[in-house]
């Protein structure tokens, strides 16, 4: 433990809730903060790791603090289940082991806690993942809010398929799987009593099928993103950071559902920046995107998905540029991060 | 999800502190909800989990609640780090890789942050396992209580290594590594400003390179548990009833130092149930068991290892007794669990 503080960070700033909301102030904590006192990767944040020593396995990691624990679509449990097992997928990697810690605040109603785990349970059921180990720990009234869930996950990659944040290239097609801004739209409006809540439900679910659906396509698939915490422009902007790519978005080709549009409209929301639990962006090889469109359609979870865009062979590296409806360009930019907290 | 509720609880029951301190009622919190709802083991719960298809890997997960943050010996960082690889050991296993998950409260001072993360950091480094990947979420102010900490590590197992909580036998050797008690009375005499402090320092440490001193012992090696939560009586304990052991240990054999004896005296507390960090205790078979203390002993973290008890070949199974320092028999309870919150 030591005092040195190399971090260009004066020392009366403190932590802000857009630090966990996965925009720039998410970034900046890690790159400053975070990464070099762990010795973290110097490349690309990949949604999950390879284990040390055996190249055909991922790791990842997530915890849970969504408020309320439960909403139109999901819950805590769920969720934390969905939200692990895709950031495997995004690595090419179906789940094989779970491990859930919780956290727990004195005087929960164990009935909650109950119907917490149970659908905890149902959803790794379900996804065919064992949950193989746990933690339980307790605080003291006040000091957590009723409960935290998170869940590690360790994923075996599919033959041939190795994505990666920076493997986009020129020419890629840009697909997306279904709609977006369900899920953020969804538990803010449970949250604040919108009403919303009536007309939309979260998109929660795993897509680790999905993948599987797109192995045959093998090395065409170069990149798989879930657009979870920051939403789409998050997701968009690390990959064109990560593979110094010209990202081109056609806005209208953007599936937004009309009661996530009414939503966003009321609250002063972008859905580009609403966190998703159940939908993924590929970049894939332009030779493969119409094949690799029809695999995403032969699943349930990918009926909806259309192409969205594509890497301009020229073009700012780097950066996400929107043709919008009316035919402008605009940047799109990597979100603050201030808006959604406790989405996930 | 379903409403449903099998388990004999009432519904107005609620969570409580000692669900978490590792004593019965976590036991039964376990027992009755948890691993009903996710299709846990009906084996004995070991400290790391087997990896399905992979059984020279084992996976554990711990979330840290500690308070205070920081306390002589460690702090909430370098804990995490210890517990976590400590879990992969007592399963035979040296650590290849680290998920670390935070969640911050708003407002915490990126200072405070900046320290726990290079304890971590350091933690890691100094044990020769790398931090893969991780995950930062952000709570307002007052949802938690300023940074809780996952970790969930991968650890391969030693040729030869195959220790678990069920394979005590009749006859074993009941070795203890080190003194008990300095963890729990340390945090505690911390947070409450006693003053034990400036005599006593946490114990945590990590004990991989203890478990390789007893790698050549192969099989001989029958059981190793940490005796974190619940100290010493809940690990004894846990491991009675897993292999159905009558275990009986000599008081005047356990080392417990004097301030942790004085510290305990004064706040009535039990060295057997305070929490350790930085010792094990080993069920070894009798023939090899002076092997294994001296292998023990050639490492600094066991230098003042110790043999405690055996198990007998007839006698309560699943019990734990205590011949006291009067020569009494007494039996040593698994701890309830209230006496010490927010410990690790």
């Amino acid at each position: 433990m030591t005092a040195a503080c190399p971090a260009p960070h004066h020392e009366d700033e403190v932590v802000l809730l857009g630090h966990g909301a996965g925009g720039r102030l998410t970034a900046e904590l890690l790159d400053t903060l975070v990464l070099p006192a762990l010795d973290g990767p110097s490349g690309p944040l990949e949604d999950a790791a390879l284990l040390p020593g055996h190249p055909d396995l991922v790791v990842s990691t997530d915890s849970f603090v969504v408020s309320p624990l439960f909403f139109p679509g999901g819950d805590i449990g769920s969720l934390a289940v969905h939200g692990t097992i895709n950031d495997l997928a995004m690595r090419g990697a179906r789940p094989i082991a779970l491990s859930v810690a919780l956290v727990l605040e004195e005087g929960l109603p164990l009935s909650e806690l109950r119907l917490v785990v149970q659908s905890l349970g149902k959803a790794a059921r379900d996804a065919g993942v064992p949950v193989v180990t746990g933690d339980t720990k307790v605080v003291g009234r006040g000091a957590a809010d009723r409960i935290f869930v998170n869940t590690t996950g360790v994923g075996q990659r599919r033959l041939g398929l190795r994505p990666s944040a920076a493997l986009a290239r020129p020419g890629d097609a840009v697909l997306l799987s279904g709609p977006i801004g369900l899920h953020g739209t969804t538990v803010l409006s449970t949250r604040e009593g919108l009403g919303f809540d009536s007309d939309i439900a979260s998109d929660s679910r795993p897509l680790h099928h999905l993948v599987a659906a797109l192995a045959p396509l093998g090395a065409h698939v170069h990149t798989l993103r879930d657009p979870t915490r920051g939403g789409l422009a998050a997701a968009l902007n690390e990959i064109a950071r990560a593979s110094s790519a010209a990202v081109e978005i056609e806005e209208r080709t953007v599936p937004v559902p009309e009661a996530v549009a009414a939503a966003c409209d009321l609250l002063g929301l972008d859905p580009f920046i609403v966190a998703n639990e159940g939908c993924l962006v590929a970049f894939v090889d332009a030779v493969a995107a119409e094949e690799a469109l029809t695999a995403l359609r032969s699943r349930p979870e990918g009926g909806q998905a259309v192409r969205i865009g594509e890497v301009l062979p020229q073009g700012p590296r780097g950066r996400v540029t929107l043709r919008t409806l009316v035919g402008a360009r605009r940047v799109l930019d990597m979100p603050l991060g201030e808006q959604l907290p406790r989405i996930c």
